[in-house]
Parts: C-alpha cells; structure tokens; sequence
C-alpha cells in the first residue's frame, strides 16, 4: 500500500522565517506550497519550489485566505465567485513557478480557515472544487474524507486524496482542532497513532471517543518543535511497516 | 502593413473602479491585464479576461512592482532575483484566469517604474527577460524600441513587440513622460500623431525636438478622459489608412 | 433641536478617488474619517483631515476591518484582543493628523462590517467600547440605538451619538441593508424621509413595516449619485424647519 | 555621564516572531518599536508597548518603508510629502497605544532605508523633522550625528539624540552597512568596541580606516545571536566605568 507524506511548505515570509524547508523536504513526498496570500511571498515561493524539485517532491498549491497577519486562520465571508478567483490566482502564481522550473503542479490543498470552511460550507467547497477543474483537470484535490467537500469532489469528479492528520486534534465531530502554535509531540507516540489510522481507520477524538478516519496521506507539519525528529521517525516506522511511501 | 492597439486594462481593484474596461475592450486588440501587485484584485482580473475573451482581444500579463497606493509608479531597489521572482509570481497568476478560460496567454508588459527600470538598468531588463523566457518561450514581450531590455530581449532570443504611446509624452532621450493622471486629448490629434510616428518613425519630444521612433503596436490608455472616443477615433482612422488591425 | 450630519469622508485610496470629499465637506458638520484598513492611505487621511479642518467639521477616526479590497464588508472573527488593538491603531493614526493639523479627535465611528457586528456581537462591542475609553474618555462613540453595542456603551459611560440613516434601508429587524454600491435617491424624498425619522422617530423597513428609530446624527453618503445635491437639499431642508445644523 | 540603550523592538509579525523582546525588554533603556508599515501588527505593537511600561523603558516610535516583504530595507521613492504623512501615521498609531496605556510617547528613530535616505536626502530629512515636530515638539529624534538630517533637526530645533552603532559596521564615508541578517558577535568585543566609541569618539570603519563618531544613546540589536547576552554584558561593563544607564 502506499502511502504519501504531505507538509505545508513555503510559509515564511520576507525576513520571516518559518521552519527548516531545505531540510523537511528531505522526508516527505508531496509539498503544499503557501501562494502569498496568507504566508509567503514569490521569493519564498521560488526557493520552495527549487527545494521541492531537488527532492523530488510532489507540488501542491496551498491557497489560503488573503490575510498575512492571520495566517489564513481568521474565516472571512467571502463570496463563492471571490473564492473561486482567489483560487485560480494563487494555484496559477504557484504553476508559475513550477513551469519556469519544468516540473508539473501535482495537486491543490486549501490552507487553514478555506479548508476548514471547504468542508462545512457547500458554497465554498464548490467554488473551490470548480477552480480546481477549471484550472487543471489532472490536478489532485487534497482534503479529508469528511464535509461537503468530500462529497462535492465526488459529483464533480475531481480527483481527490483523502489525508489525516499525524500531529493535529480531531474534535468528535471529525473536525481538525486548530491552534494557533502546534503543540510538541513524541516521535514514537505520533508514528503508532498514525499507524493506527492507516490499518485500523481509528483515531481517538479530544473528548476520548473513537472515530472513524480514512486516508492514504498523511499530513506532518514542518514549523512544530522537533518537526524533522517526528517525520524521520514515522518514515522509518511507515518503511519497516513495509508501507510504500510516494506521492499519488 | 499590421498594427496592433495595446492598452493597460484591469487596473481596477476592489471598489474602486478605473475606466471602463468592458466598453473599451471593444476597440483594442491586445490588453496588457494588471496582476494585483500594483493594482487589480482575483476577481477584476478574471472579469477582465473575460472581457477580453469575449472581444478576441490577446491577453497579456503586466507586472508591476508590490505597490498598490503608488500604483507601481514609486522605484523601488529589488534585487534582480527579486524582480524574476515577482515577475514570474504575477505572470503565472494572470495565466491561471487564462488557462481557467481556455486561452492562452499572449504577452508580458512590464508596468509603470518597473517598466521604466526595465529600459535604463541592465539587471533589471535580464531579470524579466529571464522570468519572460523561463515561464514560456512564445510570449511576446511588449517594450520600446529603446533602452538596455531592447537589446537584451534580442540578446536572449525573447519575442519581442515594439510599441508606442499614443497618448504619453517622450523627453528629449525618448524616455516616457509618466504623469499621475493623463491629460485630456484631443482625438484627431492623437491620431495624427500616431500615423506621423507610423510612417515617418517621428515625434516631437517635450522640447519640441524630433525623436526617430519606431515600433507596429500603439499604446492607448483607458483611464484617459474622453479614451473611448480617442481609441474609437484612432481605430477608424488607421483602418480608413488601410492598416490592418491585429494583434501579433 | 441640534442635528450633526456625518458622512463618511476620506474613503479614497491612492490613485483611486471615491467621492468629492473637498465639496461634500462643506455640509456636513461631522466626518467619519477612514484610517487605511478598509479605505484610505496616509496621504488620502492628511487631505480629508484638512478638508474638515478648513469647513470647521468636527473629525471622527472611522476604523474598519483589514481588508482593502473588500473594503471592510466582508466579516471577519477576530478574537476580541485584535479589535481592541486595531482599533487603538487606527484611531491613534488618524488622531496623528489631528495632533498634528492643531485639532482635536472628536468621535470614533467603526465602519462597514465591524458596525455590524459592534450590533450584534457582545464581544466585539466591548472590545470597541473599551478602545474608545482607554484611547481619550471624552470622544464620542457613534452607533444605532439598537443592538448590544447601544447597551455596553451605555454600561462603560462611554459618551455615545445615536445616528440615523439617510440613504441605507433597515430591515424589520433595525439592521441596516449593506449594499455594494449605493443606490441614486431622490433628495426630496430623501428630505422627507428624514424628518419623519426626526419628528415621529419612525421610518419604514425594507417590507414595509414601521420601525421606531432615535438619533439626532444625520448619516448622508459622499459616494452616492447626486450625494451633494442630496446633502444640500437636505441641509436646507432641516435649517428650514429651525433644526440647528451643528455637530455634538 | 548618560548613556541610553537603545533597540529596535516589535518587530515581530502575526505568526511569524522575531527576537525575544519581553527578555531584551529588561536591559535597554529606550525601545524603537515598529509601526506596522516594514514590520509588525496591531497587537505585536499592543504587546510590545505593555513589555516597555513594564520595564520602565522609554517608548520610540519606529517608523519604516510601507514594504513588509522587504523589512523596509528596499529603498522606495516617495514624494516628501507622502513621506512626511507616512511617518505622521506610523508615530500617531503607536501613540494611540501610548496613550491608552497612560505613558508618554518619548521619541521618533526612522528605519531601515528611512533612516538611510534621512542621512543623504534633504528632502526626506526635511520631511521626517516636519512630522516630528508637527506631532509633537517635545519629541526626540533620534539620528546619526552625521549627514543632512543632523543638520536640518538643529536648524528646525528638534531635539535630537545621537546614537552609535554597537553591532553594525560603518563604511570609511560613516554610513551604516545595513546587512540581510545580523551577523553573531562576541559580547567582549562589543562592549570594548562600544566603550571606544563612547570615551575616544572613534570607531573601525569597514577598510580599515579610523571614522570619529560621537554619540551618547547605544543601538543594540535583539535579533542577533546570542543578542542577550551581549547587551547583558554591554550593560554591565558600561556599568562598571560608572556610566548612568538611562534614556535622555
């Protein structure tokens, strides 16, 4: 079985310096790159880029809400016609970089507050769905198995992959809790939960309830304390597992 | 003999609206679309390449420096790397509302300061013949006739288009008079000025000496009062001269 | 009877001009200034401030949300804390041009989406109300007579203006009808529509029931078709009637 | 005699931090803090001020280039006026924290490629003592004494403190070597460095050459290595030659 491990990638800006990129790239398969609107900007995104393509990584747009102050983590109420355009302009500045470098974009994931409004909001999950195909029909849709998006995808038949989270809370709901710094984890304790998930489709939510969870992404971030420790762990344990770690 | 009618379009963003895009683009057979850095927005920017879709008007790019209250008017000292980067970011954005669109995009106009940079200093003409060459090799890249990007571009194989101003002013050095708000003008005059700069390769510069001019695309600016009257006026007029009005 | 009219000056943004803010000045008595968040730039808030200064209009600090180029309409959740803090910001940088043109602030009135959720969100009109208060207790607030922002002003002693609206519909609830672009009106009906407001506090909703409403701040927009003739007939309309045209 | 510490502080940016300015905090004696416009939010400005009430330290505002990307470090050209209003707005923004937090607002020190215009342009000399003695005529200005700017603040009576530069080099002409990051230094070699400059007026320039430079406030900076320790020890040695540690 494969697997494929995704970070966000990209997300300094200007003299803002946001985790190790040169280095996390080294252990991951596919990349979501910030396009500028909420981290990022196009010297980031080119030197993101060229990391990725050294590594042999898979590239991802990672569109976000235009808001650098909030990380993309404030919802706005936008229009669906706003989404879609903010989409298209983001994933088309991020290919930008990717055809001067002669790689192809591979796959679009919403960041932060988008992403979490894709999967409650049909409005928005369409817009997004829309952009997606309008502007790449080959590209892959990132998200979860979960929410409207989920569904909207299937009808529009984007092409999805469906992702879990190895370092983030889900509440019992499913929803992804958010905070505004990630938390430390232990290496050892992050691979057997991301195990779990993968073979038996369980994860405990915050209240301690079992949920359901379906995937064969898994999401790692790159900016929490020890980031390069826990993904070298979980690719070593994934390897022994006799998984198949690659891109879709 | 072909020449073709460029004008700056999108520069609208938000709110606030400038000129009247729909109606001009009508009359015009190459729109150089704003990118959002020293003006427009995603959602101007995908209405106005659907006007242009609609009107068979070629769709270029105009970058311009990361300025939004000084309109990309005000120099700023970017690095070489910087301005490729920049170009490159704002290129690919507009390309995505093209590729969502199904056509292709045609050209890159460098806007305001960065197009004047662009003619006086060297590293930046490469940066932005670079950025132009590596996104795509069969853009055209829209410049004068003049200036250090003029010899660069033919250096480096770029596609280019020589363009003039209708309705800007050259100094003696045949540099570009760029002011806050355009002048009024008077159509039949700025018709006639731009035939003289056509068939005689001559205009009068602001001392009132003759400059050798030279170029087959006719910049006209929409923002002007009285610009749809104007463009109309010049349409016509070259038309009734037997020039046959295209895009390259 | 004293009545102010307020408008909402200062809304230009860099080569972008909404409204003729030079004239409209001359009849109102009160200015709700923008402070480069939703509108504006500083060069844009330095010229509003000496268009109030030169009519002798009573200047107002006119936050709104981080968003250009939704011009503060599009809501945002931000916690509490960022409101207080940017709106501390934003009155402090207007108050700047106050200080420094020899004038005092005079009143806060925050705009567009931050009004509306002042209205409706506990916490976001705390957070107001305590800006207000720890920036200078003796200016004025500007709200509805309606909402919980009306209440916690009242709670913290905040000196408070109710303001009743010319030109924007109610709906059966009390809460203003925000529309993208201001509809024309007709200033006699305008005119009429005002003094009912003021002599038998009611207007009509958008379906046609009646609603009680206070206030003795007039709001009249700069940005509407014929909004001088507007504000001129209306003006001399109430002058007429023997209310006294002065600010609080 | 007097010596101040001085630092640029809150130069942190919603997500992304920079220095540890609640520990720095405790060893200066007077903070630049940025406004918003090269670096910094409402509520990093909000926070900042509170860690400078709490440690008794003098508060300065820190106006910058309107370019966070490129920390205010790319020079722009701006007209003297829309320079003159941009540092009225950044000085007035952080003072409405100021003032809300019941302290006095105690000086002005531009930033970055501000400060370096300040010392070569008139124009922009002119422009930034205008707004500080437009504000306020009991603020300080703090400059090199060295270039235009110290010139035009003594004909226009503003009052002005000198600083030298602990841990930036000079060019042989006394200009600052304002360099991307921060190189480490070595706390011993600072403070003897500092110690030179203070009772022998005299300082290394970059080829060697012996510049004379004077001043009695010491710009240390926080986001260097090891930046702690060195104004710990800078502090103490300065200290320990009897010298009073205080902001003018």
């Amino acid at each position: 079985m494969h697997i494929d491990l995704n970070a966000d990638m990209g997300e300094s800006f200007g003299m803002y310096v946001l985790g190790d990129d040169e280095e996390f790239m080294k252990y991951i398969t596919s990349a979501n790159i910030a396009c500028g609107f909420h981290a990022s900007d196009p010297s980031v995104m080119k030197n993101t880029v060229d990391f990725a393509v050294t590594n042999n990584v898979k590239i991802g747009a990672h569109p976000g809400l235009p808001d650098l102050q909030g990380f993309g983590r404030r919802e706005m109420k936008m229009s669906p016609q706003e989404i879609y355009d903010m989409v298209i302009y983001q994933v088309g500045a991020l290919n930008g970089f990717c055809q001067a470098a002669g790689v192809s974009l591979h796959h679009v994931k919403p960041h932060g507050s988008l992403y979490g409004m894709a999967h409650k909001n049909t409005e928005v999950a369409q817009a997004i769905c829309q952009a997606v195909r309008d502007f790449d029909q080959k590209l892959f849709l990132y998200i979860m198995k979960a929410g409207v998006i989920a569904e909207i995808a299937q009808e529009m038949n984007i092409k999805t992959v469906y992702e879990i989270f190895s370092d983030l809370n889900y509440d019992p709901e499913g929803n992804l809790v958010i905070t505004r710094s990630h938390d430390a984890h232990d290496p050892e304790t992050v691979s057997q939960r991301v195990l779990r998930m993968i073979r038996e489709n369980k994860v405990l939510a915050t209240d301690g309830s079992e949920l359901h969870i379906e995937g064969n992404s898994v999401c790692v971030h790159g900016d929490t304390p020890k980031a390069v420790d826990i993904v070298k762990h979980l690719r070593s344990t994934l390897t022994a597992e006799k998984y198949d770690i690659q891109a879709p």
